[in-house]
């Protein structure tokens, strides 16, 4: 892990800390970006899921431990037209120290970038850097239009101003400043003869799996970890994700299922009798008296979600720092307080193992929102509406259903741009997704930890003899792609070797044919 | 055939003509449009050779035979970015009668609409609805954007205004333009389950090739007859297309071939000396006096660019009226003219053949362009860059360089527009086109006659085994698609007839899939 996160109040940082600089402010940007996707949930399903960050945290950090130059190329702000506008600098990473060059015809590995900044993303997809050298790999991390540094209209206040600057932050305008990048990147190396391997985790994993369909003559293979490919539209249950998290709560500890599931009426009980939410406040050590039940709920619906996506088997401080197995954590405590515990003291206490595991923080601040429009929020409004809901038989959630015309509403109040709820499934696939791409694909993993709660919108079966789903039991979000540590289990290293064989697979018939072309000629 | 034209000076319109009609001059624009692809020579290969149409000559036409309605959607103007623009009125022409609806699954035949009015497509697409009865299938054309009907902005001189309206005439537009309409088509008709095969001829071809590439998930194959996809940067020398209109009268008479090589010179020589622009003017019957050589030197070269593409086994109207294996004719007429003619003599003669068949032709008016600013030329000038050279060993013409960069100079002087001579090999793959189909592709036919000029940049060789290539050594410009006629030589019956196996086999692979499926289920 190269990046280390402590909780603290916002009020009260931790004192390794001194002043917030302009880089940590950035790294927290990051963090809420790739957070953000639980913000379509918000958006999408009609349900507020994305206030993650609204509980006050600093962070503290040490410096990747990778190494890469930084290098910018200009790209079109929209290659699907020729309309006159200007164009932007596009950041990229890349390291070509191990790589065997173009006479070898040495491969390259890309990233795609996700919704953040890339070296976010760069220091927590380890598994890329430490296998590139035993392939004699060029490794390659270009960053996501709009994300980091690479703003259209020179920065993020004019790119984020309004939607007509917003208006190009789209998938397909990615994809394609990632294959103009390569083809420009391979043309000026004299390396047009190498092949290009594809990876990404979550909506970058998307991104990669998109790539190998749209763009099969780009690379010859992707690995996308856990990537919701299929959570658009009606491809799977709405209620997918939340039954996801529920059953993480439910197989640790029934009880904890069900002290969960009761606390929703309680709080509303509490928060609708006099003095009520002063109450909800306390109990919840709220730093600023809350105004709404909803905030509340809110807040404690995101930590069961983000604690199912981080449910990794060992300690971690990816989004926070965290025990290993952190669900069976949270129920311990849960189950373990004594008969007379309210539900509420339950809850509060569970909750405190995800937003104070450090013990550091003495309040949360549930309206700290100091990023305003991310860029995963215009995206979740535009594009990638990914229906969500709650029913009272698999989720331990408050019901809810999904409602596009309210999703709908709130974009155009928002942003003023009305969502495209079935443009993502007529461009890359809808029902017809996996057997177009059994009939017209190859050569893609998709991995996924059953544990994630975006699992259920990703490929999960194998959809023929190159496109395989490589599935683990006890993984949870594309916990693969992160560097090896001392404690990965065996079913990790299985999967990861499992990866790397088939990566491999890829390059060597690759290699044989292009081999047998030559001879051929 | 459906529609007729008649050769003949603009000044006097054929008797059968009252006055031109709005609808006659659309046609008369969809032809231009169509026959624009050649104007792409001109200005990717800095050469003009788009002045076909400046032979003065009017129309006539029979209504079509094929049966529709024609109906309209809204489409977005860009559907890539979130840009606020007006959304635009795309046309479709439809025919259920044959079909055997959602019930039975049945097909969908859809031809990608490409550049100029979709009813002129219609009425010489004849094999597309003369095979459809047979399979159950309904027929769709759709228009392709910016041509025919199908006008952003309201009208064509809106939509042709300038660089700025133009900017969306772009193929991906226009792919992505039949995966909405198709998608919510099927939608609407709860026909989901209904397969899509595609057809296209010359760019169509290139779309319905591209639409498979770029959505495999809406259709299960493609026919894309004369596609020259390989076109494009340097995966084909600059010279092919002129190489094989040169063979295709090499082939018919070496003499023939001669005289024409020799001709240019001898034009030169003339229009250098005094009188001589006149005398040229004179023997060539041309209207008004000649300003240059080069006009006339274009005028000579579309001709036989044309008579390339349309060399066929019999008669036609497709361009122009014309023999069967016009070539023969010309080449007959070049070689029988007495010793003592002169070579100018004979070119006349010759290309009286293509120009003035009816004989009808009192004198041709070189710069009749009443259409301006054609949709094609923008398209060459923006992503159509399809390099053209001329060298002196293979062809007959003059020689001529390819220059990226006057082609340039002139797109920006005639379009403000600065062309992106790799964005179509970045976007469908250039030189790994063929191994990337290859490895993740299906289901596609190339069919191409090899007396096509265009064939050269085409797939010509079987990519895998549901890639294939049919070619016929006797056919030109899509021939197959056209309909039947009582003079189909043995050849293109059995071409047609491979056509028909491949895509019943898509078929039958495809339903069998589908029970097995249920089956399973």
């Amino acid at each position: 892990m190269v990046l280390e996160f402590a909780a603290s109040p916002k009020t009260k940082p931790p004192a390794k800390m001194s002043t917030p600089s302009p880089f940590l402010y950035s790294i927290l940007i990051l963090i809420v970006s790739f957070l953000c996707q639980a913000s379509a949930i918000q958006l999408n399903g009609a349900r507020y899921l994305g206030n993650f960050w609204s509980s006050s945290r600093t962070l503290s950090l040490r410096a990747p431990k990778y190494q890469y130059e930084t290098k910018y190329f200009q790209q079109k702000l929209d290659h699907f037209s020729f309309a006159d506008l200007p164009s932007f600098s596009q950041r990229y990473l890349i390291n070509t120290q191990h790589w065997e060059g173009p006479s070898r015809s040495a491969p390259i590995f890309l990233y795609c970038g996700n919704e953040g900044d890339i070296e976010w993303f760069a220091a927590n997809t380890g598994f890329v850097w430490e296998i590139a050298p035993r392939f004699g790999a060029m490794v390659i991390f270009p960053e996501h239009r709009y994300y980091g540094e690479s703003m259209p209209y020179g920065s993020k206040e004019e790119a984020y101003k309004n939607a007509t600057s917003l208006s190009y932050l789209t998938a397909e305008q990615a994809l394609a400043d990632y294959a103009v990048l390569i083809t420009e990147l391979k043309r000026n190396l004299s390396a047009q003869a190498c092949p290009v391997v594809l990876f990404g985790g979550s909506y970058g994993g998307m991104l990669a799996a998109w790539m190998r369909l749209k763009y099969p003559h780009i690379s010859i293979g992707a690995l996308a970890s856990s990537a919701p490919v299929l959570q658009f539209e009606d491809l799977v249950p709405p209620e997918t994700f939340y039954s996801i998290v529920s059953d993480g709560f439910r197989r640790e500890s029934m009880s904890c299922f069900n002290t969960i599931k009761e606390s929703w009426d309680v709080i509303n009980k509490v928060g609708q009798i006099n003095g009520g939410l002063a109450q909800l406040t306390k109990t919840f050590h709220i730093c600023r008296e809350l105004e709404s039940v909803d905030s509340l709920s809110n807040w404690l619906e995101s930590a069961y979600s983000y604690l199912a996506m981080v449910n990794y088997p060992y300690s971690t401080d990816f989004l926070m720092p965290l025990p290993g197995s952190p669900i069976k954590e949270v129920c311990r405590k849960i189950d373990s307080l004594p008969d007379g515990a309210s539900v509420l003291q339950c809850i509060f206490e569970g909750i405190s193992i995800y937003y104070n595991y450090t013990g550091k923080v003495d309040c949360f601040d549930l309206n700290d929102d100091p990023h305003g429009m991310s860029g995963w929020d215009w995206q979740a409004c535009t594009e990638m509406i990914m229906p969500m809901a709650s029913n009272r038989t698999t989720s331990m959630f408050p019901e809810f259903y999904y409602d596009p015309k309210s999703n709908e509403e709130q974009c155009l109040k928002d942003f003023h741009v009305k969502p495209r709820p079935t443009w993502i499934t007529t461009e890359f696939g809808g029902h017809a997704f996996k057997s177009a791409l059994k009939a017209f694909g190859s050569n893609i993993i998709f991995s996924n930890g059953l544990l994630d709660p975006w699992s259920g919108g990703s490929v999960l079966e194998d959809v023929s003899e190159t496109i395989v789903a490589l599935t683990t039991k006890k993984g949870a979000h594309h916990l693969d792609l992160r560097a090896a540590t001392a404690e990965d289990p065996d079913w990790l290293l299985d999967q990861r070797s499992s990866e790397i064989k088939l990566i491999r697979g890829w390059l060597d018939e690759h290699y044989d044919k292009k081999k047998a072309i030559s001879a051929y000629r």
